[in-house]
């Protein structure tokens, strides 16, 4: 049995395909729980402390709702400003001393790499929340976790995926993160519907080659949606030279009912990693969407709740232990 | 028996008179958890979200109390930089992502009818923790709960009830709504004082009016004070024309011990929403007063947290149930 | 038996000997909850507010997991804007609000003597966690449970104490207060090695030599750090008239390897109070003795728990049950 007790967790790239099966199943098994079937105390006096360097109000309260659905205490520390980082201390000295505040540390952080270095110095596991431009694990384990369990509704898999990435390919950290995951997989087929000058970058398409996955790259989105999964992300505007090349693209990979209507099949879920932009002239994911059944984009949120509980079960060992742990719920909820 | 489990808590409006009898009747019997007499963990594993998009530590520490004080845990965030809102996420769709990781939610808004408009998206209980110049219904309601209370101390009720609206009637917020609530009870008598800039709004008079009500609007406070309760607000300089209208009434509306010898009764409670500005020049709320028995400031905040112990509890559909989850208090307290 | 219950913890200076040990013996029993030997919830359904009006998010933590520790819920605020107190309310005012809904109280202010005001109001212990250039208790406390836990190490204890206050002894908070705490103690050895102009002030001398102590007083380290505890802490260019008389002491009393092999005994002993200041240019107290065992900051930042769980347990009058509220931990840990 994978052993995943003490460790950090930090990249996508530290599992393989049976570590993610691992994760995945013991994200399922948290599902009872945050539906409020019944709940779990197995970290009672357990001491989280949820370090946001950068602020994230979703990510954030994901990881401490995620703790608290277990029966620990959550610390919070939100901003840099706040901290000792600004006078100067290394991020192995507030490690130390956090480290020993804590049984589990949530951290994110603007800096690349800055949440492997803090973990250096942490007497605790210590989870990536989220280091910049470099990665936020969590959010593509909650990302493929929500593939699993979308297709599972058609009695589908990870192998033999059929994935549509859309919108800024170049930026989006997500998106780049979920390829990783996917080359780990079988017989996918993944098509990149990006404008050209926001294309995936080419070290995660020869990963993708390499693991013998089918990839299309493409600017069109006629003939490119009729898959299994759109996986949406957006277009920024100031991502562009000029206003007049933003133009030409502005409205071309927005998904409306019209759109799915047009190019998708019946069966084909959309996800998107939130927040999206709900002004009308956003062009993201329209709202004209929202009583599809197979928008999938707010199971995918609460999808997070799961793999961090999961997570948390996992480097503290009680991921065995959790129906031992278990209480009936007497209150109101609707949930279940 | 009345049923709230499940319903959001927008606007005093929604509620008829007997509804708010229950409400007051369920706060009553939190005065034992909160004096720390004993206390209950009803919800214990319960998560409450207490999103304070506008900052006010009173209330939100307030409702985190609450909730901590029927066992609960409580997530938190404040001010609106740190939220998604500012991406251009809809209401909506933040309703739907933190109801799925949440219990019941407080929430606090700057902008008018914003909680009504989160509370479509969210699938649990949402409580209006204030919405701009709208409404802030559980202040309001903790205003009629202290009435009662200190009532009940001279066999007094809310209904016949004799009470004075003192200082900045136009903008207050507290005083239109206490106002509505006034207005399910019987022959109250409500003097309106005032200067004549910042009278009560024509709507909450008819309102009054229209309950059969004797309302006297007055800008003189000699005559006016011998009453039952007075509520007393602020008067805000900046809210006159020029320094020179502002200087007519400065002093004209503050409540010292002078002031209560030689206008009020020998019963007449006074009470204020808080925080009151202390400083010499602020003519509000002298603190000459503080000795006085009838001085119900303190205990009326205090109350803020036996209705909001109460809403969770009816929300949730625990009301009746608080006996079941009762145990001994085992630390050192004066308060009980 | 000595008892704390119901009092504030607002200075150093209200605590004799007898005070002083018997904090120090309660916060030795607390060393196997923080080092998750076993668990206590001998304060389940507590409620601490951890009221920081100047942030600091080590203090703020440690005091918040010091209450998590014993089983309690905290509710924290954080910085002055979200604060009354910036609408004119009083501390008194605010401390009789929020007292009434805590069972107890940490709070730090930039203001001097702002803690003993709000503690005036309050209705519940109130410990001072910083009160501008005035006090910082607990970490005096700390400090002195440090010495004692260290030197324990070599047979020795807080009387015949050779011990070094090194750095900027004129503005440091933290070498007054641990100054007063050892004039309590019996023929100690203080050097006080400083710049001329940051020397420690003559009040501080005066308590030390009317204690009888040996007082040491100078500019240079050679000859000065042959001691059993040296006490670093950060000499700041700006306190410094002139950059050029700055560059004069840059580096003079900076701690690293060579200087505490060239100077020091076997078993002296290193602490700070940290942040430390790790950038190169600091010159303060440098990485390059992470490793070695004497070097005890990180175990100082960590006994900052255990104080403030003692003087939660203390103040609250549950130390003597503690033992009835253990519980296995039941997650994984390798801090024991």
């Amino acid at each position: 049995m994978m052993n995943f007790q003490g460790s950090h967790i930090l990249s996508v790239s530290q599992f393989d395909r049976d570590a993610i099966a691992r994760i995945l199943d013991v994200s399922a098994q948290m599902a009872p729980y945050a539906a409020r079937q019944k709940r779990c105390h197995v970290l009672d006096g357990a001491i989280l402390n949820n370090l946001f360097f950068e602020p994230s109000t979703r990510t954030r309260v994901s990881f401490g709702t995620a703790f608290n659905l277990l029966g620990g205490f959550v610390r919070e520390t939100v901003g840099e400003e706040n901290s000792s980082l600004s006078k100067g201390e290394s991020l192995y000295d507030t490690a130390q001393v956090i480290s020993g505040y804590s049984d589990v540390i949530a951290m994110r952080h603007p800096k690349m790499h800055s949440v492997a270095e803090f973990a250096e110095g942490s007497s605790v596991p210590v989870i990536n929340g989220g280091d910049g431009a470099n990665e936020h694990p969590t959010q593509a384990l909650l990302d493929l976790f929500t593939i699993q369990s979308e297709m599972s509704r058609f009695d589908k898999g990870l192998d033999n995926l059929d994935i549509v990435l859309m919108g800024d390919l170049k930026h989006g950290r997500t998106v780049h993160s979920l390829s990783k995951l996917l080359s780990l997989y079988k017989n996918v087929k993944v098509t990149m519907v990006s404008p050209n000058a926001l294309q995936m970058p080419d070290s995660v398409l020869s990963t993708l080659d390499n693991a013998g996955h089918q990839v299309v790259v493409t600017d069109k989105i006629a003939g490119s949606l009729a898959c299994d999964v759109i996986y949406q992300t957006r277009i920024q505007q100031e991502r562009f030279e000029s206003k007049e090349e933003a133009d030409l693209y502005r409205g071309h990979f927005s998904l409306n009912k019209q759109v799915y209507q047009q190019y998708c099949k019946n069966h084909t879920v959309i996800m998107h990693p939130l927040p999206r932009d709900s002004r009308p002239e956003a062009n993201e994911l329209d709202t004209d969407l929202n009583e599809l059944e197979n928008l999938a984009i707010f199971r995918q949120a609460q999808n997070g709740v799961l793999v961090r509980m999961a997570l948390f079960a996992l480097t503290l060992g009680v991921e065995n232990s959790l129906k031992d742990y278990e209480r009936p719920v007497n209150w109101y909820t609707n949930k279940g």
